[in-house]
């Protein structure tokens, strides 16, 4: 899709720094607004807006993509992010994971992990287990 | 490890409202500290520490559970954090990822997008690059 910022990528129109690259799979820096050094980003090279969208290939291909430049950054701290739907947090609307590493308390990605009401799962276990 | 919360899960020592389960793969609501209805953690039978401690079957498990739990439940908006590393924002110490639906602008996982000072990749890229 020519207006997707990640299809710019895998076509070559719009250069970045890759750090890995297979034929499914595109993983490089985030120069548009990383959270800190090495904030990657790892994409399909198929335009798939969401993680339930994408086929086996790809989410195999994707997630041992991260691993390897993991390992090969030799982090043992970091943060996967994968948003779907603009609700969800996603901004591009083109499957991606972000792999964000921990360098310190104030270089990682901040989360907050309280929620801001009291929590009830209500029915939504027995709806997804009917729905199974 | 009879220690760990998620291993004595996995044992039934400890009770949880399961939305799927598979020989590699346990799913159930987060009732910790759920962020938002639904909240969910995803985790492997086998005691892992971290994402690039799993193996690819395990992998591939985990994924498609995480999938299809999301498509039972109708989700379109949603987020899936995977924490490694104490600085990482790891609590639990047995790989887990969280599923978080958006059901609005509160209920959702909140996560801070701005970076707390500039960014400068480095040579983080030809490091991973020459390691792989």
């Amino acid at each position: 899709m020519s207006d997707c910022r990640l299809c710019n990528i895998v076509s070559g129109k719009l250069a970045v720094q890759r750090v890995i690259e297979t034929p499914w799979t595109i993983g490089c820096l985030n120069s548009l607004s990383p959270v800190c050094r090495g904030h990657s980003v790892f994409f399909t090279k198929r335009h798939v807006v969401a993680l339930h969208d994408m086929d086996d290939r790809e989410i195999q291909d994707i997630t041992a993509s991260i691993r390897k430049v993991v390992r090969a950054a030799g982090l043992d701290n970091y943060t996967v992010l994968q948003n779907n739907g603009a609700l969800g947090g996603q901004t591009v609307f083109h499957v991606h994971f972000h792999m964000v590493p921990a360098w310190n308390e104030v270089e990682c990605l901040h989360v907050e992990r309280a929620a801001r009401r009291p929590v009830d799962h209500g029915d939504f276990g027995e709806r997804v287990r009917a729905a199974l």
